[in-house]
């Protein structure tokens, strides 16, 4: 068996989420073991990242897999984009260590969330950003996605239907890029999300921007832990999972080709 | 009955084309008459610079159309967008002079083919641009693309079931941005165009630019005037019209509000 990092780009309009669902459920995680099926004749499990929801789009969502066939790496990625839909194509695909694990292993996933703020909607831009209307206040923004950054408990942040163990998470970095009345990005970069905490967060920074809501008010809404006090969900349609990082070694692509290398690739995984 | 000219944003994928056709086709033509109908209650005609194929896209399509409304020019915009699909918009909406007709006195017209040069494909992009791995020679391209500028018979870039007087036509301008192995964008920019010239144009230069076809053999090419040398009508989908071109006074939006102004706006199209 050999361990394979996998970096997908996908349009998320027509897959339900990331994770496979048994039955006659579209998904990303689906499609694509599906076609390692069709390549390999192995029946694999491929664990990404993190589960993108339905509609999101990646540009860079990472994703591990272990499988026995000897085909050398960028013959496999080759065959694999072959036979994957037009929304979804594998952009890397490197020898791992042994124990690489795309999921546990993430020590940071970048996102964007892309707001198209202009009097006049755009239909060449909506299937990929929002579109608001009113003139955003920038500088509120920033002012509380200041108190968002840092390690806080974002229970209020949290979608309803998840189980993890702590909703304390750490967001490194909120910022916007653009400018009010034209294209803005938001960039969220953390250790991990909870479950919509991305589009929660995105939906309370709007109302932040729009005058509904204080700029000073994100400590009292972190302490309350209280989903009902946030803001509403951002839609799915203008979020994208652009890339996810790794300790060197753990998955990175190494310097040669792992798999001509004659050590133990496992080995890669423990120094950090 | 006041004159307007609109400006016009469309996502051509789901559009048969800009022309009406009777039954039940959805056309850009169509849909705008529709919500014209509903939001004035007249039967009006919109007069589109020029036809629009079906997938092709819009960025600053302009249309004429007459109408008895007194509505203020701003408010008609607004209450076009109420009405319009998401993917059609009126980006602006101004008084014109009585006789300016969007079709017969547009003098220039500026198209943007998007082509995305990687051996990978890419999810995300394909929506509005043509995918081709091997890397192309943009030198060759450009060698081709300086006999194709200039006024010449264009026969051989025609599409079958055009009835023109004359199949000669000015190509202003004919340019590569971007580079290969990645986003390029083909700009032609002319008087007016036959059928489907910008994508035989296209499927051409991308013969010659993939070391199919000699880039010296344009002035040949054009003095055959024979459809069936020139190369394939490249796919609608990753074209688009960026803008349309009128002399000052025939159609563009005045310094001041020309529906504020008491002169006769007719006087502006006879000037040129």
């Amino acid at each position: 068996m050999r361990t394979f990092r996998l970096t997908l780009e996908y349009d998320g309009a027509d897959f339900e989420g990331w994770q496979f669902q048994p039955g006659d459920h579209r998904t990303v995680q689906g499609t694509l073991e599906r076609a390692i099926a069709r390549v390999t004749l192995e029946r694999a499990r491929a664990t990404g990242s993190g589960r993108t929801d339905s509609g999101v789009h990646a540009e860079g969502q990472v994703a591990s897999v272990r499988l026995e066939t000897a085909m050398e790496p960028e013959r496999l990625r080759r065959a694999l984009n072959g036979v994957l839909p037009p929304d979804l194509v594998v952009l890397a695909l490197e020898r791992a260590p042994d124990a690489f694990d795309a999921r546990r292993h993430a020590t940071g996933k970048l996102y964007r969330y892309a707001i198209w703020n202009d009097p006049t909607r755009h239909p060449l831009r909506r299937a990929r950003s929002l579109f608001l209307a009113r003139r955003l206040d920038l500088e509120a923004l920033r002012r509380a996605a200041r108190d968002l950054v840092g390690s806080h408990d974002f229970a209020s942040f949290q979608g309803a239907g998840s189980d993890v163990k702590t909703t304390v998470r750490t967001l490194r970095r909120l910022e916007v890029t653009g400018e009010a009345g034209g294209e803005l990005d938001l960039w969220f970069e953390g250790s991990g999300f909870l479950r919509h905490m991305v589009r929660n967060l995105v939906g309370t920074l709007i109302d932040v921007a729009s005058a509904r809501r204080d700029p000073e008010g994100m400590p009292e809404l972190l302490a309350a832990r209280d989903r009902t006090l946030a803001g509403k969900t951002a839609p799915a349609h203008a979020l994208s999972l652009v890339s996810v990082s790794y300790p060197p070694g753990a998955g990175e692509a190494p310097e040669s080709d792992p798999s001509a290398a004659g050590g133990d690739p496992g080995e890669a995984a423990e120094s950090d």
